[in-house]
């Protein structure tokens, strides 16, 4: 059985679980506290040299890192990962975008925000990732005017990657409420059977 | 044909330079003049609504972005992207990290001193890059003292994404002396044959 080393309060913790809990794969849940530096001891560096969550353990024993790395190698053979080369390529596009364009402003005014309660010293940074935030969420709420899901009618790991972070943007400090398709979008992603919201007692 | 839209001095450009070199891969390179803004434009922005290079339109007309979903798509069926689902996902693993831990500090203290002359403005922020930068030399370092390459025997675009930046680390303020696995890993690298070196005459 995998073992999941994570936060279900971080989004790219959560991709993990989401995942696992549309296409029904049992898993144990294993709890990591970043704030604890729990990420940094020697035996987390021996799975993660990167010292960052999530980590998956495979069956043999095997390691696997970066959140988006994990969803392609679990949700292959599954119709969360297309087969034809041009669509599976298109799904690592919006995860590469969710890396860089759209995780280090949104997850990381988030985090300043929720996880460290905005202290003075970090308020500038903070204020400064709003601009980069909505960029990025123009450019999914664009796509999303003419496709239901990103890869078009059925929901993909492409989808999940963004949800993670996109419907906690709020605590970031991003108002979403004039972005209509991701609304949208935030309803059809729920109604997929096995969804869970991000919560610590949900893992 | 493919057209590639890009930099040959962005280290994301180069990656797609650096795969069709390797796989002798007709192709006609279309130069972008980032300082100029024509990643700004509503034609490029309707190749790239995220307005980045590269950008990639394929033989059908279609349009793929985001340098290291463009080298899988590339990629696929050659040597240099491994058919086994585990060593597909770890050289994924590796180009997330390259985008999240890597180029964020290495290619954006270049950019800053390279592209833009290091103005004072942007000192502090050039500066604030250099730890996060060696924290991710380090961790490759270390895996490159155990393996050739990064997936091991032999090179994969993981190494093709992961040298674009690291090679011209120096010209964001990097002093890569101490880095003798990496230093070993250029010279295993630069002997691929098709190398080409990272010049816009070379395009």
């Amino acid at each position: 059985m995998y073992k999941v080393f994570g936060d279900m309060l971080s989004g790219n913790c959560y991709k993990i679980k989401l995942l696992m809990q549309f296409i029904d794969m049992p898993h144990q849940w294993v709890h990591v506290d970043i704030l604890a530096n729990e990420t940094h001891t020697k035996e987390f560096k021996r799975m993660n040299p990167n010292a960052r969550i999530p980590v998956v353990e495979l069956d043999d024993g095997k390691y696997l890192w970066e959140s988006n790395a994990i969803l392609n190698y679990l949700a292959e053979g599954t119709e969360f990962l297309p087969q034809e080369k041009y669509e599976r390529a298109k799904v690592l596009q919006w995860q590469f975008f969710e890396q860089y364009s759209h995780e280090p402003y949104i997850a990381t005014a988030r985090y300043i925000n929720k996880y460290l309660g905005l202290p003075k010293e970090r308020e500038a940074e903070y204020h400064a990732k709003q601009a980069g935030g909505h960029k990025a969420l123009t450019v999914m709420e664009q796509h999303l005017a003419e496709n239901r899901f990103f890869l078009g009618v059925n929901a993909s790991i492409a989808d999940i990657s963004l949800y993670a972070y996109t419907h906690v943007a709020h605590e970031g400090g991003f108002d979403l409420s004039e972005y209509k398709n991701i609304q949208r979008w935030f309803k059809d992603f729920e109604s997929i059977p096995g969804y869970v919201k991000m919560a610590r007692e949900n893992a």
